[in-house]
């Protein structure tokens, strides 16, 4: 079972650079979390955008679609910025016949205390169970793409109904 | 949704006393885990036992299958020592109607590299998207009990078919 | 013999705030990092600025240098920004009979890989060994105020001659 | 300023084998800890022992002591288990015209929660510092050879008078 993963940038893969005081998008921490989790799986990771979610524009978004429609693989787990991850997934959620998990972090992989591990370990284990469709794994829990938001005041991913 | 996590002790929950030069079952390290996870979940944790896995007696595994058979509670992640962890999933099989998965690691929870993170992660993924069922997470797979084996020399679990 | 952490901000207390995508200044990481490190020493911690050390204007350094002036512990360890902790120890450098070890990071201490932990460990040990005056523990070293430079290209601290 | 570090087993190298279920001592975490702590100095790390120090025998403590009066090296961090530092410590202060600072920890460096980073960094600090003679980095003090003990009670070191 091939799982493709997909990285756009995010929170999760924050990195912060003293010579510059910049904190910005690093290097995909999926390998290392992967690797970290004992993970025997066939996988690979292909690298999309590295942005803040928030700057990820509609035409990123066709992009992002486009690859995943006339791409071979079946099962993909796209790491992405919490603010805009449901957009995203609603707009994957018009391609057929494939299992797409969207996940991320509020705190980035590379700090002590983060969320980013226990979620990729979630997207793993839901790609492999679900149904084809688009899917969130945040928050400790697996949401259906359109049946999901982001409570910015309480910092976590909600079920809308 | 509603998630009992049951705890028998384990590698993953391993702790080291300097003062005796002792390595032991220390406090169970699932709250913690879903605490860093940010997971917004409904769920309780109770000890069951704080037992290498190799310790673990038939008895034991019976006791276990009749706590779960008179519960409540109709989802369980259970951890456990990864030695005879498929041995107790086979016992679980023959309880009819709940979800249960079980978890653990080959790397202690309280160590900086560790997969414990991981496989609670995707422990809780598998326990609320599977079908009623006995389940193993991890070595980054969700597998079947009946379908599933550690190979001790790999380190690591494999599906027997 | 008592020793008095007074702390400035910079790097070492970064801390990202996914709400806004920023990263500031939090809470000081000195007393979380004396614990872990099992520091059986009489101290306490004063919070004076949460500044990026390239905030810190003369006026700062006044503050500062009038504060421990005027203060009566004898040993100072001031966790500061690097950009101008080798500025600050020149300020400092004119009390006298007082013994001020600067230090901080080039990653922040919430961060998996930090140098904030072996650096604070520096500048105890160092308080407790040197004689009067002031000193910046970074880089695996011992620097005098006067004699050390910030490498901006290299990312460390040299001795000047 | 050359520092060489020798290595002899105890706690802060201390690997869990899952295989085995033993825990035992590993690679040195020296060069490790030098390297998050961006420790730009020059150094190397020689291993002599790999034991718990109550294994270490008499023999073994004349063999360090012969290794060091017979090396070229000035100042040297040697790890050690902490239940018999203070015994190597005055076998070791012998030796004139050298700095030996011993240190170790009371958790292992491979645990998310450790005094090793710290106590490293201490005595990083020390043998750079103090004078020549022998002493202990840990509990957050520096102490002197012949003038403390390890309070096994309360799990820490104290000057004895």
């Amino acid at each position: 079972m091939f799982i493709r993963f997909l990285t756009t940038g995010g929170t999760i893969d924050k990195i912060y650079f003293d010579q510059t005081s910049q904190f910005e998008v690093g290097e995909s921490q999926v390998n290392h979390i992967l690797t970290e989790g004992l993970a025997n799986i066939d996988y690979d990771v292909l690298s999309m955008f590295r942005k803040d979610s928030l700057d990820l524009t509609d035409e990123d978004r066709q992009k992002l679609k486009e690859f995943i429609e006339n791409d071979d693989a079946e099962r993909y787990v796209i790491s992405h910025g919490t603010d805009t991850m449901v957009e995203t997934a609603e707009v994957l959620a018009a391609i057929p016949g494939k299992t797409m998990v969207l996940t991320g972090a509020l705190s980035p992989a590379r700090f002590k205390t983060t969320d980013a591990v226990f979620n990729v370990g979630m997207a793993v284990a839901a790609v492999q169970t679900v149904n084809p469709g688009v899917y969130l794994a945040i928050s400790g829990q697996i949401f259906e793409a359109g049946n999901v938001r982001k409570n910015r005041d309480a910092n976590r991913f909600e079920r809308i109904s």
